[in-house]
């Protein structure tokens, strides 16, 4: 479990950041990849990381604005492309349906693979749940509906040693199983073996919450409770938080407030204003820092692992 | 007059040809960029290339498929960030106003200058005229309707030679317009001096076609007859002459009979699969010049001058 970041830049691409995108790298887990927002030339990007479009079977959108949806329709398109036929679902606000259609109605794009389109209620909850995971979404604040997504990973039994099982007089069968499926066993010799006795420490799930474009609120604590990782928009530096404020954006310091009411384990930023430099990024890190201090700003191209916090 | 190829590609971006878009540099002329077809990640390639999308005044779009189109929302949403303010007018098939509109409006997307859009007749013909250059459009062969732009410029007098008018006893003043106008003109001691006199001879006005993608077909020769550019799509070798008849595309070598019967002076291909390498391409050109001479396979950021043929 880890985040590829296709695109941390903000309302258009420069030469240094590419607009708004962000994969949840679930192979080991689940096979798969999962994608939130897709701003124009996300596929571009795609080319130049490790993703295959291919295994590509969620895509989460947080808000409709041209910087974080403009990439649908050509992901789609080349999925096809690239031999894609496992189904989609896409999930996002009112409005993401008519805007995928239309695309790929008029542009007349014969998908290779059935979609499906899950429009977000005004509610917001639980928008998918398996034996791994469970996805919320909730409504944030930027003057447009924005969603955001926290990603909950099931807690799962601790490592099974087979070693301890053999020495327990425990031949290889399926009470391995029964015992990693957390129920006592008995040996050919009489002895209760319990999945305690062969089993590490349970593993807890791990949570990764994923905002769009939003102005500090209380859906942001709902949503990033005790995460392990937040990834949280920063448009502005805390000098300019009159445009912040204007453009419903957050700041640096905003963003690294959230994390520390949130207790997350770490706070990574993205959405940055073309107005940066790189040169600029240390200064940003430097004054949300000084707020919470597992802080990094996002760059094209950066990976994330998701680590449990400590 | 020149062409900027910002796009050569064909169906989805590859690492090194983005899809189709073409920007015919009005500059010296007109003071303006025309674009022809606007791919996902257009924008991208103008931060490459020396267009300024605030000079950007008119859209062609040759056909609605998504690598021809899923750029043009990006295009209007920055050309506002970047400050534009003069209107801009897209020309393109019927369902072009539908899907520009539909984008911009489900994106919340508010321009800081009007477009208009002029959907095509079945018809055809000309679409804009002015004194200095006539665009007419022609509907070519591709399963889907695409079009093909033709582009005259008006003939133009001879280059004004003030020297010579100097030398004929005429002082610099209104009378210089008027010979440039073509009017004979009398100097202060009575000589009849006529344009011949003082203008170069006269500069016909040059014409570029370009075609959307295409099988061959007779609408070809309308709109490429005698220009002294032709970019036409090969999207596949005369090797693969049976892909590119089932999914409605021309060879190098349809390009080149079609540039041959049209007697133009250069021939441009474009719209190439990413199946070919660039390795692959010296072979492309090779088969190509078999049947004319005059031919180059593009390439993202190839800039050609529009010279008038020989």
């Amino acid at each position: 479990m880890e985040l590829h970041f296709l695109g941390t830049g903000a309302g258009l691409p420069s030469k240094i950041r590419n607009v708004t995108s962000l994969v949840l790298d679930l192979l080991p887990e689940r096979g798969t990849y999962w994608m939130f927002d897709c701003g124009e030339g996300t596929q571009h990007q795609v080319l130049h990381s490790r993703v295959k479009l291919s295994k590509l079977d969620k895509m989460f959108v947080t808000h409709l604005h041209g910087d974080h949806i403009f990439g649908i329709p050509g992901v789609l398109s080349s999925r096809s492309f690239h031999g894609g036929t496992q189904a989609l679902t896409i999930y996002g606000p009112p409005g993401v349906k008519d805007y995928v259609m239309a695309s790929l109605n008029l542009s007349q794009t014969h998908l290779t693979y059935p979609i499906e389109i899950q429009e977000i209620s005004e509610a917001g909850g639980v928008i998918f749940q398996d034996d791994e995971v469970t996805v919320s979404a909730q409504w944030l604040l930027h003057g447009i509906p924005s969603l955001g997504y926290r990603i909950v990973e099931a807690d799962r039994p601790g490592e099974f040693y087979p070693q301890k099982a053999m020495e327990l007089g425990l031949p290889p069968g399926p009470l391995y199983a029964a015992l990693q499926a957390g129920q006592t066993v008995e040996s050919a010799t009489g002895r209760q073996i319990t999945p305690e006795d062969v089993l590490g420490p349970p593993r807890p799930g791990r949570t990764v919450t994923i905002l769009g474009d939003t102005r500090p609120c209380d859906a942001i604590f709902d949503l990033a409770r005790d995460a392990d990782v937040l990834v949280h928009e920063a448009t502005f530096s805390s000098a300019q938080s009159t445009l912040a404020h204007a453009y419903h954006h957050s700041t640096t310091v905003e963003a690294a407030k959230a994390a520390k009411r949130s207790n997350v384990g770490q706070l990574i930023l993205t959405h940055v204003s073309a107005r940066y430099r790189p040169e600029d990024v240390d200064g940003l890190t430097a004054e949300a820092m000084q707020i919470f201090p597992d802080v990094h700003v996002a760059s094209d191209f950066l990976t994330v692992p998701i680590k449990p916090k400590a």
